[in-house]
């Protein structure tokens, strides 16, 4: 006899706000028979969980992952999703951000190919790029500031070097723990100390928080406002252009 | 006699399937009055123009600014908004992919500042990233790849040194017509030309291509594919391990 199983879907659950979502992200929510979702993703998201089965309820299984708690470590979530996929039809995979960046969904892809199971990545809007709507400061300017790089600052062996490319705006995730040698590359890589920088914390979400320093001043300033995780460090020129010319609301 | 004015929402259109905008982005779009669109904002998305008026038709006008034409200028863009938004109460400027990040929005939103007009911001998945999605391929893996920079291909004065900085992998947007110069930067930046990269052309359009290279043979598979814009090249070592060890389907 041959065991039917379904399909995952891997979908980015985006920045924070909710209504941030993909249409076809939501869709696939809506769908789902199961759905396991890491503390990233916005909770609001949860109440859409298998609305289109007025029959029955979606399983909903937190997974864990965010900043240093970990309630399934990936082996087990690999597992868990081959578990489910063969007691439903659509198991739902939701992860905050983007599935392919700075994320393990390519790692639950592989795993679901290695087995032959159906799957689907849905893209998401990363934190690091809202970060930008929500202070106000755009990325990139025409002619003026042409690169952006996206970079980790939390390295698994914590005396690795933390990585500041030759770009015109750097914006770092998980800096807040790791601040001390954020710093000390940025200044290390030959950009003044007066740099501005900006922390934005809980991107896109009503309790957002902007907090706006200098590379000199930052490891302080987090500090002293207390920043704590989820949150995302802008690095660059572009933020003395905007702060001078324009206040967004 | 105060006249009232209504407000303008710029909108991130997303990468090119429509069911990848966000549920806030087409909530804009329903309630509009009045849109003004780019060619690279997917055409689907018209339909729901305005869908939330019963009792009136919303105006849609195209201005333009594919790569090489534009049907109007950022000047006219501006002072058209401007006329649009005394007109109509709520204004929807749809831009493709996400508005501050290699788009023109924050010189629309200073402008709409500087006249007084309310407006708000809403982002977009850019194709840089989404490109990943379309291709199976991350961006960064786990104490691997831990760096990603999106860059411009074309600038301004084409002759203008094209960047290639130093992070794990690089995502070219506009490089189609200037991809001999993006290969000379990357080569001068000290990479193998033997590093895989991979054009990405109509990301995540239902007819997208992928087309394979190395630094070497890109030039010419460009010709040869008859890649047209627009299309996304991701370049890095983390194509070599995916391509090794993972076939996407």
């Amino acid at each position: 006899m041959h065991m039917k199983t379904g399909k995952v879907i891997l979908v980015g659950a985006g920045p924070g706000d909710p209504e941030l979502i993909t249409i076809k992200g939501l869709r696939a929510i809506e769908q789902a028979d199961c759905i396991l979702y890491d503390f990233l993703s916005p909770p609001e998201l949860l109440k859409y969980a298998g609305k289109r089965h007025s029959e029955k309820t979606c399983e909903q299984i937190c997974v864990g992952k965010a900043d240093g708690l970990h309630l399934k470590n990936q082996d087990e979530i690999n597992q868990l999703l081959l578990e489910k996929v063969k007691e439903h039809q659509i198991v739902v995979r939701l992860k905050g951000g983007d599935p392919f960046l700075f994320s393990r969904g390519i790692e639950e892809a592989r795993f679901l190919e290695e087995h032959h199971i159906l799957f689907e990545v849905i893209p998401g809007i990363t934190a690091a790029f809202a970060a930008a709507e929500t202070s106000g400061i755009p990325l990139t300017m025409k002619n003026k500031y042409s690169s952006v790089a996206v970079v980790t600052g939390r390295k698994h062996n914590p005396n690795a070097e933390i990585e500041a490319p030759d770009v015109s705006t750097i914006i770092y995730l998980m800096a807040v723990k790791n601040i001390k040698n954020v710093v000390k590359s940025l200044l290390n890589s030959g950009r003044s100390p007066d740099m501005a920088c900006v922390f934005v914390e809980k991107v896109t979400r009503k309790d957002a928080r902007i907090i706006y320093a200098t590379i000199s001043t930052v490891e302080d300033q987090v500090k002293k406002e207390k920043v704590t995780p989820p949150a995302v460090l802008i690095v660059g020129k572009v933020i003395d252009h905007e702060l001078q010319q324009y206040k967004y609301k």
